[in-house]
């Protein structure tokens, strides 16, 4: 019997991959499950998209160009330009999803064994990237107390070493929905700059901020032309998760020669998706602005209901459709399990993602989850009513 | 200024790439240029494929399944069925083309240093994929004297190690056009199982074979089910380059669950090109006919041309539609270019693939090309017409 590889046995399952089987056999019980756990929203792909793909005239589906199409860059430049981001098509390559941005990026400044710090919470799946490409996560840990702000820099410095190649930040930030201030970025810029790294930026959110503060890009006026790389999609942004389409956005040519060799590697992005992205450039601005009302109406109700819990912390989410929350359990996995497996509300139970996942150290967020708050606002009250009681039940066992 | 990874410098550049400016070039200088160069299909996608995308009825475009969507499987396993390939839908990963499925097998079979044996020439991004995935290639020489068959099995057997961990074959062969006999696996069957090995095998151009010859599949009866995984896409079978679809396929579970945690890290596959691949699974065999009729009526023009010309000799292709051809010259590369940069014959000229690029062996195949005859046959005849006028022409110079 062939063996597999360590790096096989090292990949991480999804935190959330393990709870399905709970979660399909509460259903087959009869009970009502409303999806907390997952970053898939709700909300319609724009019509113009969907337009674009029945109104397609292809006769031979080609390769597309392994960098995107040259309208579509084109296009896209165009529209980074309108945030406050001045890039041409040339520092752009089209990736299958930000997945595929982050594989290249990675690729492209890290050789096995080399390391990228991350505050964490993260993204999970930066810990499967990480070991796909051989490279370490090296956490600085932020904080619920804090909202999950920038940690001190100072902290980052000391995680400084030879093989360090990187900083990167998801900002807004899944899991913690945490927006950085201007201040933040310049205090990255500047260590990025002194010790000769790149900083990396999954900025997919980028349209999902509230309070009328403003996202402030990596490459925006930091000074990080040689430094920054862009991890961007179309997603969320669209609402259009099942496209698989991202880019990869850099000014530092260097950067985009090497990416575009992995790009070359895989031949070209799905051409449909392309199509639909491009087109997806036209959503009316409108589109965007109920998006954004209705998700800080959605964000606004659930802080609110989740402050009526005794002995839960919210990390105040600023940006993306995600929070951390605290709660006075042993253990968020076992209790995230228990809602499924043994507990309902009046037939209905919640699904919830336990944040150990996000986090690469070994014991931390054990009492945390993350709630995504893709569903609408009379759900998610029933959700956090859900939680209250299940909260009391589950402690009084 | 922050460094490329050695990773990314060692990270090949597509062979054929370096050629499109001189090419580019010469339709400037209105000279009209047969592609030669590249597998792109001219044939047109089955409309079943074509129509269900326009007639597709999604209005939030949701991610799909990791692992691609039940019924794509389900439906898949039944294709496999006929094709003497028992599988259920549990052997199958649907992954982002053929590509995915490649970085999932070495990820999942291949730690950092560890070697996989694949018979040279070979598929030129199969360098790019190991680069990515730290893993060393060790070729095996097979030669254009035998129309490249199987290297001796002893060949094989002096190159394994303790790093070695699978063989990787491509049948029928991208560039050679070979097609491996029932024996040849046999043989390497024998020895994946005596040395606990992996057997990769890309099969995407199963359909594409001729002379009433069987294409002989890795998991058909060899005994393999624990050695073999498929390498497996849509893209020239139905000529969906662009759908970006493609499949892992194995009978052993440990690779199938080590696969997936590479498939969940990236998400899912694309939404639309999966609904029309599945689609295109309802493609009448008559297509499949005409295609091979069509292929076959080329690949014996195309043969019967070359041998015209003096001193070029040509791998016998029994599958696909690529052959590699021998030319007089001293450096194909040097030739291609030529042929783009400084020739014409009535304003017309090839484009052609080098063929060193599909070697990995430094100084190997320098004067070969790959030729792939994805053209209608007029445009062979005059495209070899072409190629016999170049040659005498160069070699006066």
């Amino acid at each position: 019997m062939p063996t597999i590889s360590i790096k096989g046995k090292n990949m991480p399952e999804s935190p959330i991959r393990k709870l399905v089987p709970y979660a399909e056999d509460a259903k087959k019980r009869g009970i009502e499950v409303f999806h907390l756990n997952i970053g898939q929203p709700d909300i319609k792909t724009p019509d113009v998209a969907l337009q674009a793909i029945k109104n397609n005239t292809i006769e031979v589906l080609a390769y597309s160009r392994s960098e995107g199409s040259e309208e579509y860059r084109q296009k896209l430049a165009n529209y980074y330009g309108k945030h406050a981001i001045s890039v041409t098509s040339q520092d752009i390559i089209i990736t299958t999803g930000g997945s595929e941005a982050l594989l290249f990026a990675m690729g492209s400044v890290c050789d096995y064994g080399d390391e990228i710090i991350i505050p964490e919470p993260f993204y999970a799946n930066y810990n499967g990237f990480s070991t796909a490409s051989g490279v370490n996560i090296v956490p600085v840990i932020s904080k619920i107390e804090d909202n999950f702000a920038l940690p001190p820099i100072e902290e980052f410095e000391k995680l400084i070493s030879s093989k360090t190649k990187a900083i990167l930040i998801c900002n807004p930030g899944n899991p913690t929905g945490y927006l950085y201030s201007k201040e933040e970025i310049q205090k990255l810029a500047t260590i990025v700059k002194k010790h000769n790294l790149f900083l990396i930026a999954d900025e997919v959110y980028r349209e999902f901020v509230y309070d009328n503060v403003q996202h402030q890009s990596v490459l925006s006026d930091f000074g990080l032309e040689n430094h920054a790389i862009i991890i961007d999609s179309v997603s969320k942004r669209y609402s259009m998760c099942g496209a698989r389409i991202g880019c990869l956005v850099s000014k530092n040519k260097e950067v985009i020669s090497t990416a575009l060799k992995f790009a070359q590697a895989r031949l070209s992005p799905p051409t449909f998706a392309q199509i639909a992205s491009e087109a997806a450039l036209e959503t009316p601005q409108s589109y965007f602005d109920e998006v954004t009302v209705e998700y800080k109406a959605r964000r606004d109700v659930l802080i609110s209901e989740l402050s009526n819990i005794e002995g839960v912390k919210v990390g105040y989410p600023k940006g993306a459709f995600y929070c951390v929350v605290e709660l006075p359990v042993d253990n968020a996995d076992k209790f995230a399990q228990w809602l499924l497996e043994d507990f309902n509300l009046n037939n209905q139970t919640i699904m919830v993602a336990p944040a150990a996942g996000f986090y690469s150290t070994e014991g931390f967020g054990t009492k945390q989850i993350r709630i995504a708050y893709v569903l609408k606002k009379e759900d998610l009250i029933t959700s956090v009513n859900i939680l209250k009681v299940a909260l009391t039940t589950y402690n009084k066992r």
